[in-house]
């Protein structure tokens, strides 16, 4: 495929150059719209636009759902409204819906009142939605057969709407009133006679999600159930849309991605890949440095004043970034597992107390395993018996310290309904620092203060 | 969902203290497979025992795949031979595949022998294909019709296949070798005549598999056309079996998972949410922490040298926790932001550039900042002019460094062919920890001695 794609490009930027549409549309005809939107991402702008250009409005409307944000916006700029309202009229609802949100409201308008009236109404419901909900990621087109009609009513539904909606692979069952009911595999509808009735074969869902469910909790279910469609009713029941893997899958990535990038402590609000707005970037990623900064201000506040008690305060120095860093890491491998834990199901209220005596009993191993190490190495390099003790000892409650707050902060903040990625990251590696030093310095005052007196 | 599984659970157990399988078995007769598997979860080891044996082959069959590796092994423990071989008897190839692999070798021998001829057949085919490729992933089960059949056949062979296959969309259009030439959405075959030949309506496949492609690939080119199926072919184009979009969502799931705990510095073999073994996980998870470990001494040594060459040295410590810090969590961020973008295929070759000077410009703004906070702290604090100059210069570089060190380690291991995943984490925090103290302290000796003499 790589290869194909070079292929094609460089048989395209000399076509491009002449600005020849025609035999633009004729090389890429043949390509899906995914892999013509992979081509234009690596166009420069002003051969996106006529790569475009070039591309019959059914094509237009599948290439432009699968173009970043950033390529959308060069290949849409000064683009005639007319042109839009095709390129609109044949998406999806939901993509429709998407789109238009998107749009600067006057042209927004503009396109609404060129594109058919029945796509209209549709995109007019969809916007009621909250785009977090299950409402704002279905698609109004499905097939729905009512519970009384026969195999062949089912047939002929499919025959009318076969060019309006994709990837079908059940029909929905439903009442007179256009309450659900249940599903009917396509492949059954073949198997049976034209004159079977439908209520005596469709069978139960097993989802029916209610239009307003959080799109996240409904892509964990559809997970759950292994589906690749389902439907989408209001409060009474009533049939309104569907929902299908692929805008499940949108969902799990954008949720895996916010997930990195809040450990991180980057924003999930960040465009991360075509932005160039350095200044939203640097405001979005400040908060958590300056939370990380205010922990090592006081982890150095800490040392100052250790400094001004103990005599070999330089000495046990030269030990604080080691301590320092175990600690923090120890910390983020703790709170990853159980942040991980959390997004995937696997850590629940039931075996989060095994869970923390495992990262305890594991942090014990790996303890005394860096605490020996380093402490012998100090007891080597500075040849004091005391402070290898001091040194070893200290690594060990770093370490021990620091799987506990990684595994209780993600489970407190899960709790009290924040987000687990938050803590992991900036914040647990910050307290870590902390309470690292704060050992180190405790036990070093113990050994040197009251050993010495 | 919630709700009623907390009642189904109670319910559950007064039941299986008894042992009354048989109300068991009609308690959860009505139950979804994957909720079967999650009630399980949350039961004792006894108790999982009891219900799983309540269960039908059929169900059983279902149930167990869902299961976690911790309580798969804690149902199949002691069970019979026969009825594990009912239950794989009833799984689809790629599931019983992947099932009798993890069996004892002697175990698995015998179960081979007592399931059904075809089945065992299905099986050793199967084990041949490395689990990481294409065949490991894909299912025999699929259904085919010769391109000079009717639409009569390939409806008659989905009449024969229905007990067999799951999750039917497509026919796989092949030769008379077997060759495949395309596909056929089964509502296409609804909208047609009998007697139509297949030749006449057949699509070509968007995407056609490799039996020994990586299944990661397999994975990206699936989303890439948002599929829910595709046909996997020997190097001479042979139709061999199937993947289907719950295969793919695995596959996308465990390389996010592995990505995540790469990049926490935890192993991608740690089966992190069931497994007991402190140590093997300990063992796993400990040359990070050596590295980290090892660039933390040299940190330290660092200091310690320049403690000897400058006699502010005490006052200069006191900051280094904050620049340390810093500079990791800035390195750390730019190398999420990398990572991520190489996994999704946002980041490539072609705009490398742009991201790293993107991310220089972030961090110079971060960096301004940042620095000025903290050398007015420092200035406020020691009420030394000079002291706040090199702390607030030191912090804009060790910033500025991370955030390059942040770029350009996940670009180089990428380019060597290493998981960019392993570079953010310990490695990149531990190289921005000695760069941002040498900095730190290279400034320092700037200003200290140079200014001073």
């Amino acid at each position: 495929m790589t290869y194909e794609k070079k292929q094609m490009i460089s048989d395209l930027k000399p076509l491009l150059e002449q600005s020849s549409l025609e035999a633009v549309g004729a090389l890429v005809a043949d390509l899906h719209p995914a892999d013509i939107a992979d081509i234009i991402e690596s166009l420069t702008e002003n051969e996106k636009r006529l790569l475009f250009q070039a591309l019959d409005a059914r094509t237009a409307s599948e290439v432009v759902v699968e173009l970043s944000d950033f390529s959308r916006d060069q290949v849409l700029e000064g683009i005639h409204t007319q042109r839009l309202a095709d390129i609109v009229d044949d998406m999806p609802s939901d993509e429709a819906t998407d789109f238009i949100a998107e749009l600067p409201a006057g042209q927004a308008a503009e396109v609404l009142r060129r594109i058919d009236l029945e796509d209209t109404e549709d995109v007019r419901t969809l916007l009621q939605y909250d785009e977090d909900s299950a409402g704002g990621i279905m698609q109004l087109e499905l097939l729905s057969a009512r519970v009384d009609q026969t195999v062949q009513d089912a047939i002929d539904a499919i025959r009318q709407a076969k060019d309006e909606a994709e990837d079908i692979y059940n029909v929905f069952v439903v009442d007179a009133q256009n309450r659900l009911m249940g599903t009917l595999p396509i492949f059954k509808l073949l198997l049976e006679k034209p004159d079977v009735v439908i209520e005596s074969i469709f069978e139960p869902c097993p989802l029916i999600i209610k239009a307003n469910e959080d799109q996240e909790t409904v892509a964990h279910k559809f997970r759950h159930y292994d589906l690749v469609s389902a439907p989408v009713v209001d409060d009474d029941g009533h049939l309104l849309g569907r929902i299908t893997i692929d805008d499940v899958m949108e969902v799990l990535e954008e949720e895996t991605r916010e997930d990195l990038l809040r450990m991180a402590g980057a924003s999930s609000e960040e465009d991360m890949f075509y932005s160039n707005q350095i200044f939203r970037i640097s405001r979005l990623r400040l908060p958590w440095l300056l939370t990380n900064m205010f922990g090592g201000l006081v982890t150095g506040y800490i040392l100052w004043l250790f400094k001004l008690t103990v005599p070999e305060a330089v000495t046990l120095m030269s030990f604080v970034p080691v301590i320092m860093s175990m600690g923090g890491n120890v910390g983020i491998q703790s709170s990853t597992i159980m942040v991980r834990g959390f997004a995937v199901g696997a850590v629940n209220p039931s075996n989060i107390l095994k869970m923390l005596f495992k990262e305890i009993r594991v942090a014990a191993v790996i303890g005394c395993t860096c605490g020996l190490a380093v402490g012998l190495l100090a007891q080597l390099w500075h040849g004091s018996y005391k402070l290898g003790v001091v040194v070893g000892f200290s690594m060990l409650g770093a370490i021990m310290s620091a799987a506990l707050t990684g595994t209780i902060f993600p489970a407190l903040f899960k709790r009290i309904g924040v987000d687990p990625a938050i803590s992991s990251g900036p914040f647990v590696t910050t307290a870590n620092d902390i309470i690292g030093v704060l050992i180190y310095f405790g036990i070093a005052a113990i050994f040197y203060r009251l050993l010495l007196w």
